[in-house]
């Protein structure tokens, strides 16, 4: 039965640890904030690989509207491999890492920590190399994550990440919302059994490209990866703006191109950009709660629920795993041992 | 005449124009570089969009290995569309842009400079909306560049962040570096009949991964996006760290993969990266002077000049811009008006 794999259930516990989560952490993560912003950072670097730098990909832009923290994804090849560390001055420099056993991650936190700069890790095993290196730590409390790809241990880093920029702002109601969030997670997995219909359709791609910007840049990035993984799928991510300097050359007839789009600030913006596809004869699936936008497509995979901006990722990526599960169900692929990948990858 | 296409042309120029931009600018540079050492700067972010964006890619690894600075690239989004500036403090802010012209790279170097920052435009129109906002101007003298795709004003701004970097650290060696480069580069253009050859193999090539890492993860990104532009095939760049992240899972056999590994620190590590993917079944296409990395490699393109890795960056990309050249012209697309692309691109 395909809902009896590792990749199912997770998917579907995300509700039940993000709730965990932020029952479990929100104190903690207040007093980190607190500890933090009495040592007066002017800017964020992150060290992270595959999903967990999708995260850091959300940080940078939520740490950069909410706090008004320039947020940079560090080069841990600097540290690991040409020992040319980079010097952190008065910045926060967070390692993320599901399993946090990482040697290149570890390699920047540690340097970080060397230098005095405030550091921070994000993983689900919080005695983990990477756990004991840093100054403060969020534990996830994902329980652990069988399948390979990883899908719980994404939104909850997500979740620590959005905490801990609330608890940086004092915004009630920012906590508000993300208290919220495992309800409107329920709605989106609704979409289930709809998506695995819409599946069907792409048995055959070979290519596609995924779309998102702002906020939901991180959610192209991750929705990708996970096609990657699980399908074999060339998915390639693009900021719609990145996607128009060269690569929109791409675009033939019926080329298939994922759009992921929230309503929210950039709303026109992407509504304007799914137009120009169109002209270009792509094929447009949509994932979105504006009706505008899902008019415009060929594929339709309406949100379930709308949701601030700024949180919109926690939620919206869902529909994203759940497409990436069921592409690989329609082609009988195992989605819980993906060929050619473990569960804990090792990179210096 | 496909030698009298602007791109051939233009490509054939760069070691001229690498010539002019060091005879005049090298002194301009040095001031500049004096200018922003006396802003007491602890770190460096990066406005850009597609190719200027991996000129980018290559600063970060530069100025963090030479001159100790941790370098962010930033999110133009937040300044043009969610009004929500991320603030700059202490840090040196550069926007890089061949037209000086994409109203989001404008405005991220706008509110830095109204936020007291220091603030840096790279630019082949000195005299444009980005030249305007920036307390400094490296112009890039590369001349009218026609073609669609970037080449020399790529190269350019390389040489231009590079002698950044020196100038920044006074590294005599450095300069001496960079002087011979255009040399070297004529070299590296001696492969042309070479890569011509190696390119048929690939005509009905539909995807391929380029693969970089370090001060060459710039070569990969800025290689992969030559051959979308030029060739319409989905190229996806990524280091071999965060290929090994999950994207490994795309390796079928035969799967083309271009590994752009010039001699340095990372040659072990792309050594075994390449046995990696032999294992696995891919077809390596390696841009090497590494004997053992072209020996592993089914086709081979042996670098013809070797130079200190750091700079390697400045030649090695000529080497995959021949590539995504040849590959357009024996599938007999205009390489100078690459479909759905317009020289400027303006985005918000």
């Amino acid at each position: 039965m395909l809902t009896q794999t590792h990749l199912f259930q997770e998917i579907h516990q995300q509700p039940t640890v993000l709730q965990n989560l932020f029952a479990a952490e929100r104190v903690n993560i207040q007093r980190i904030a607190d500890a933090i912003r009495a040592r007066h950072i002017t800017n964020v670097f992150i060290a992270a690989r595959g999903t967990s730098d999708n995260a850091g990909r959300y940080a940078q832009y939520l740490f950069g509207a909410v706090n008004q923290l320039p947020v940079g994804l560090a080069t841990p090849s600097l540290y690991s491999l040409y020992h040319r560390p980079p010097k952190f001055q008065d910045a926060l420099v967070i390692g993320i890492s599901q399993s946090g056993a990482s040697p290149d991650i570890v390699s920047v936190v540690a340097a970080a920590q060397e230098q005095g700069a405030a550091t921070l890790a994000i993983t689900n095993i919080p005695d983990s190399p990477l756990g004991k290196s840093a100054d403060y730590i969020i534990p996830l409390h994902a329980g652990q994550e069988q399948s390979v790809a990883a899908t719980k241990t994404y939104t909850t880093q997500l979740m620590a990440l959005a905490l801990l920029s609330a608890s940086l702002a004092n915004d009630a109601e920012m906590f508000s919302t993300l208290e919220k969030i495992p309800l409107h997670l329920e709605s989106i997995l609704k979409m289930n059994d709809e998506i695995a219909r819409a599946a069907e359709r792409f048995r055959y791609m070979r290519v596609c490209v995924v779309i998102g910007r702002g906020f939901n840049y991180s959610t192209a990035f991750e929705t990708a990866l996970k096609i990657k993984e699980l399908t074999y799928v060339l998915a390639e991510p693009y900021s719609s703006a990145d996607f128009l300097h060269g690569p929109v050359a791409l675009i033939e007839e019926a080329f298939p191109t994922l759009v992921i789009a929230p309503s929210g600030a950039l709303q026109a913006e992407m509504l304007h950009f799914v137009e120009t596809l169109n002209e270009r004869g792509a094929e447009v699936i949509a994932i979105s709660d504006v009706p505008e936008i899902l008019q415009r497509a060929r594929v339709q995979l309406p949100l379930r629920a709308s949701v601030p901006e700024w949180a919109s990722p926690l939620v919206s990526v869902a529909a994203g795993q759940l497409f990436a599960m069921h592409l690989a169900n329609v082609r009988d692929y195992d989605v819980d041992r993906p060929r050619g990948l473990r569960k804990v990858t090792e990179t210096k």
